[in-house]
């Protein structure tokens, strides 16, 4: 026997209390070794997992609630990346020892409104304790009509490149939050928008259709715009002319992004969470229309091209090369 | 970006290096945002997910190849007790900074060639650094056909219990390599035996064909057989008669139990990823015959009974209550 986090909980009880109420019906009342779910006819299965862990994804001292949302949330991103519709998930939570069991109670109790949010129920998972930090793994399964899953490798030449939303907030976020003396000339509403969009994802789920009917390839982004762009051009076998001046940006990126090199943050830092999306000409007005009528911004940022030159045009139109380009763990 | 463990190694260099090779069909390389898979028609998907900790369920010592293997067998086994077949894993796995790249070379190794034996392909997955320990998170995926899978819910009253292989090995196993005293009296070859018991689960996937022909009701001994099996019947709604004394041991456990105190942990102690099926009288010699086709060795320990009672009847033939029932990693 292992020395208990909370002498008053066992296992059972945690799942039992906390997790078994925000759990779907395939989860058999999480009382079972696994869970049983079916994909329907004529679909097929999306399968993505991410980990988190305390000190490298988050802050330990980020509140439970904004935890279990970044972990669902990043796996909710690459299922709408793929154009998949949520199916279900399973969460493995690590609790270091002495973990308060408010903690696990505001964990749960968040991770049950998103799943609900989303449409993604609890199917399953594992509950352990840990003598390092609080680690987060989620493994979220998505389903596609047969054959309409949107491939990072389906790029074509002459593709127009989406992204949606507005990028580099989450690391310039991140930066306050390691320095505040990086955010002193923005209001602070503007602070906010930053701070709240590195805690807090918000996965473009409702692209998920738009994906899947009229783009070519796709990606969400999470380890920075350059990199990750990049990453699915070479992937397709393609080159591309990107126009980093036409990145959308939010008010508070945009002030921040006087400075050149937060600007290069924002182009390169991370934890974005937007979807890119290569759609071919003549699909361009309907996904913009989808997208429009999905309620997310889509901004055109450049085309792709049969050579495999991958040119990032600056803000003052000249090629743009990048030292590091995209955020690594490691 | 976060002080990476090898400065050498990034993780892209890591997931191409060592588990792009081991990597089935479906991980679409391990390059996209997630992998695509099918589940046959009238299939349905069965999931489960376990999380080891070093320290906790494994030692932080344990040789790279060895906790690969304990991590992917321990979720096998769940599919094996509900009677599916695999069909593929996706791993989050969390590298303390500073480990070595032979260690994750030889994990990656080890995983593939499991994966191979089992076969279970890796469908994709996460890789991270963490400043705690090692944790090993995996998600198995199996199907079953319709409405066939085992659950723990199933056991009707007059079915026979049964369960395979020998318990308290590994219980057995982890005390004698917390404090070899206890293995004084055992042969180099008994004392072996409950080492790799421990370090190194046999899930019994053979056996998963006949549990779904033939059980109504299984579920894998993870926690401790007393517990684990108490579990089962309260799930079900029914009650049993067991014989411990009927518990196959092995030869290495026989000698140990001779001491009662080992008897209990051998009962109770956990890990030992063996078979727990319930099985209607009539047919119960098809269920013996499809696992000693499959070479798994089943053993008859009691009878599902109508009452609630739960009686576990011990070595002397009188009810024997147990103080704990099971292993707890809280």
């Amino acid at each position: 026997m292992v020395p208990g986090y909370d002498a008053a909980m066992t296992e059972d009880d945690l799942i039992a209390r906390c997790f078994a109420p925000i759990a779907g019906p395939d989860a058999l009342g999480l009382r079972d070794d696994a869970a049983l779910t079916r994909i329907p006819e004529g679909h097929e299965l999306v399968v993505t997992k991410d980990a988190l862990v305390g000190g490298v994804h988050f802050f330990n001292e980020d509140p439970p609630a904004s935890i279990a949302r970044k972990a669902l949330r990043v796996n909710v991103s690459d299922l709408a990346a793929k154009g998949a519709d949520p199916h279900g998930f399973l969460l493995a939570l690590a609790l270091p020892r002495g973990t308060a069991e408010t903690f696990v109670i505001d964990f749960a109790h968040a991770l049950g409104a998103d799943a609900q949010q989303f449409g993604i129920p609890l199917l399953g998972g594992d509950t352990v304790s840990t003598p390092g930090p609080l680690m987060v793994s989620i493994t979220a399964l998505g389903r596609v009509p047969t054959g309409r899953m949107v491939p990072r490798t389906g790029v074509q030449p002459g593709d127009r490149i989406y992204v949606s939303g507005t990028i580099g907030d989450a690391a310039l976020g991140l930066q306050v939050r390691l320095d505040p003396s990086f955010g002193q000339k923005l209001s602070s509403t503007q602070l906010d928008h930053l701070l709240s969009r590195y805690l807090e994802p918000q996965p473009r789920l409702a692209l998920a259709h738009a994906m899947r009917s009229f783009a070519h390839g796709g990606m969400d982004v999470s380890d920075g715009l350059v990199g990750d762009l990049s990453k699915m051009l070479r992937a397709s076998g393609v080159g591309a002319t990107i126009r980093l001046a036409d990145v959308p940006l939010s008010d508070a990126a945009t002030a921040m992004a006087v400075d050149e090199k937060a600007f290069v943050t924002a182009m390169t830092g991370g934890d974005d969470y937007e979807l890119l999306a290569a759609v071919p000409p003549a699909q361009a007005a309907a996904f913009e229309a989808a997208a429009s009528a999905a309620g997310i911004a889509v901004t055109l940022i450049g085309e792709a091209s049969a050579t495999r030159d991958i040119v990032m045009q600056g803000r003052k139109g000249e090629p743009q090369a990048f030292s590091t380009q995209s955020f690594s763990h490691f």
